[in-house]
């Protein structure tokens, strides 16, 4: 008698996440999970990548909070298609919520969807969402021990950004020490340091994420010829 | 037929936090919970209080975190009594992290002692410790809005600390928006401004938590007697 084996079995969250993945990759929309501390900059490094997007780069959010719809509104004022998700005291986003929130945005419209989780540095990097990317943010005044405290979260990442580099030394930031945290669970991670306050790095933030969502577009064109 | 009808269960954590409250009780020890985004300044606070404490108030450390003992080892210069606690992944602690902990602290030789809970604005408020009060250490670069998002946290606390406050202009933090959010989940709880890196703020915080402490050790006093 053989007896079925089977390899690796999905969690309900990372089948929906798989699920959420096809819609994306079907529709041809690229897709960043932003994670990190309440208050590091998740809002401010999505609106400083809105705002340096290409025209045929067309964006859209998902936002994620315990409760208000404040950084819906503000994305909502640039006249982006925005969704507030309210997790009424969860910890994260996941994969149904994502799934949910899909039908209330207008995706055929969409190239580029900019979700940003709740604010949490622990919990979010354990719940899959769909998303093509991973991006951490980490920010100057939270110290550079982070890394090493919180390694789950750098170790999923695809990418981190260190935001309020303006002020690394008014905390007296090492950014030498922070990434040696980082490349003891992630070596090589890409990793870019700026303010979304003045601008300074954000133009390195921005080729890395358009050289992605480029490779994932033309990909996407050549299976649809094939 | 008379049903026994019991009024209240207390879950798993809630009773093995009663009895670390009662542990603290029978020695005399007064216990505070901070609570905190990572990097809002929670050992910096422990450190500014520990720095400030009469004589006849020892006290005594457990730091919480994901993983490393920086902050342990940054107690322990100080010639305080400290555990480190790792979560190895867990988002916060909980009764029984604080049970096991406990015979490795020389209580009868500690009045205080201060929990630095792990880094995050939302799990942490849900798991009692048995400490007699919670603080929450909010600070300025996290932004005026944080009360809003994560109201649960602020309803827990019985004090809110702002720490960091020497940067509310930098940041451009409202003061009153932050506090009216608070006080929609949480009126009259008492607030702190303060910046333990100056020192502004410090003793309106430390007249506060001695009072309380004070009064717990009155009580004992008389509860002796009695």
């Amino acid at each position: 008698m053989k007896i079925p084996v089977v390899k690796k079995i999905l969690s309900a969250n990372d089948q929906i996440a798989a699920d959420n993945r096809a819609t994306f990759d079907e529709l041809g929309v690229f897709v960043v999970n932003f994670m990190a501390s309440p208050g590091a900059g998740k809002t401010s490094a999505i609106l400083a990548t809105t705002e340096r997007l290409p025209k045929n780069v067309r964006p859209g959010v998902i936002e994620g909070d315990l409760a208000s719809r404040i950084d819906a509104d503000t994305i909502a004022a640039r006249n982006i298609p925005v969704v507030q998700i309210n997790t009424g005291g969860g910890c994260h986003l996941d994969a149904p919520m994502i799934r949910t929130a899909l039908p209330q945005l207008p995706l055929q419209n969409i190239d580029l969807l900019l979700i940003e989780n709740v604010g949490n540095l622990v919990c979010p990097a354990e719940f899959a969402l769909g998303a093509n990317l991973a991006v951490v943010v980490a920010s100057a005044p939270e110290g550079h021990d982070k890394s090493y405290k919180y390694p789950g979260m750098f170790a999923a990442a695809d990418a981190v950004i260190l935001n309020k580099a303006d002020l690394l030394q008014v905390f007296e930031f090492d950014v030498d020490y922070f990434r040696r945290g980082i490349e003891m669970v992630n070596p090589d991670v890409p990793f870019f340091p700026l303010s979304c306050r003045t601008g300074a790095g954000v133009d390195a933030w921005m080729s890395w994420l358009l050289e992605k969502q480029n490779s994932f577009a033309e990909d996407r064109k050549q299976s649809v010829i094939v």
